[in-house]
């Protein structure tokens, strides 16, 4: 199985990349992060082979990242929610934006996080810079920044509404 | 080529994952934190195959995070040095580490970061839990943890050196 190069590894970096290291993972979880929860929603926003979207999220789902749960009987219908597990990723989807907002963005990002209680922006710390306060994935919101696409906030509903 | 595949989509996490999401790559920059320069020091760290390395060091340093050096002129010999652009990936790495702590081994973190000045932890904000500062990539110097195993310390000389 591809996700089991590193195994002979004693590493956390390693271990971590056995889980969310394959193709469109890291993807999938960003646009779980953004609210995404329905396969067809995550393949209208990725636009990658339905069969590689199942893969990715059946192993998320067995390594308990994801959830899939009911969310409609007849015709059964599933949709994909971060466990507690899979919201301790959110620093490195945090880490990995600020790095493409520094070195691939010059217009300025495409999203920026907002800090729900008082409104203020959120440093690489992942500190409020408005209040200091520590943030987590539950108490920020995802807004469009001056580097936002049109037809990327009409693939995620969470940045439309914002 | 297999790393633009994520150039439709204007997002940060998409552009770095362009840069560094193709497999082993965040494993080569690893090395390099831990302090790893040449060719054959990296393939006996990963034991991946020679010409994979190599693409994979070549794309780095074409990216601008690694920069190739001479080290030795008969017979030419190179190095891989992190650039700037390279150190700014070391939240990448410390937010997939501390992730890999918390849920891959239960016996402890094989490798723990350590303020220079201090000798504290340093916490997943990135900041050292004995004096407060914020720490980067040179304030801290990687130590081997409770689940460190051999063989790991033996292939990384700044572990073996701590």
């Amino acid at each position: 199985m591809l996700g089991r190069a590193y195994d002979s590894q004693t590493c956390s970096v390693a271990s971590t990349l056995e889980v969310v290291g394959e193709r469109w993972t890291l993807l999938v979880l960003r646009d779980a992060f953004l609210g995404v929860r329905r396969f067809d929603d995550f393949q209208r926003s990725l636009g990658v082979a339905r069969n590689v979207l199942q893969s990715r999220l059946e192993r998320l789902v067995e390594e308990g990242v994801l959830e899939r749960r009911l969310y409609q009987e007849r015709p059964a219908r599933h949709e994909y929610r971060l466990t507690e597990k899979g919201i301790d990723l959110w620093p490195v989807l945090v880490a990995l934006m600020n790095w493409g907002d520094r070195h691939a963005y010059s217009d300025g990002p495409p999203v920026v996080l907002e800090h729900r209680d008082c409104g203020g922006a959120v440093d690489d710390r992942r500190t409020c810079t408005r209040c200091g306060a520590p943030v987590d994935a539950r108490s920020v919101r995802p807004r469009p920044g001056p580097g936002a696409a049109a037809e990327d906030l009409e693939r995620h509903p969470v940045l439309r509404a914002g």
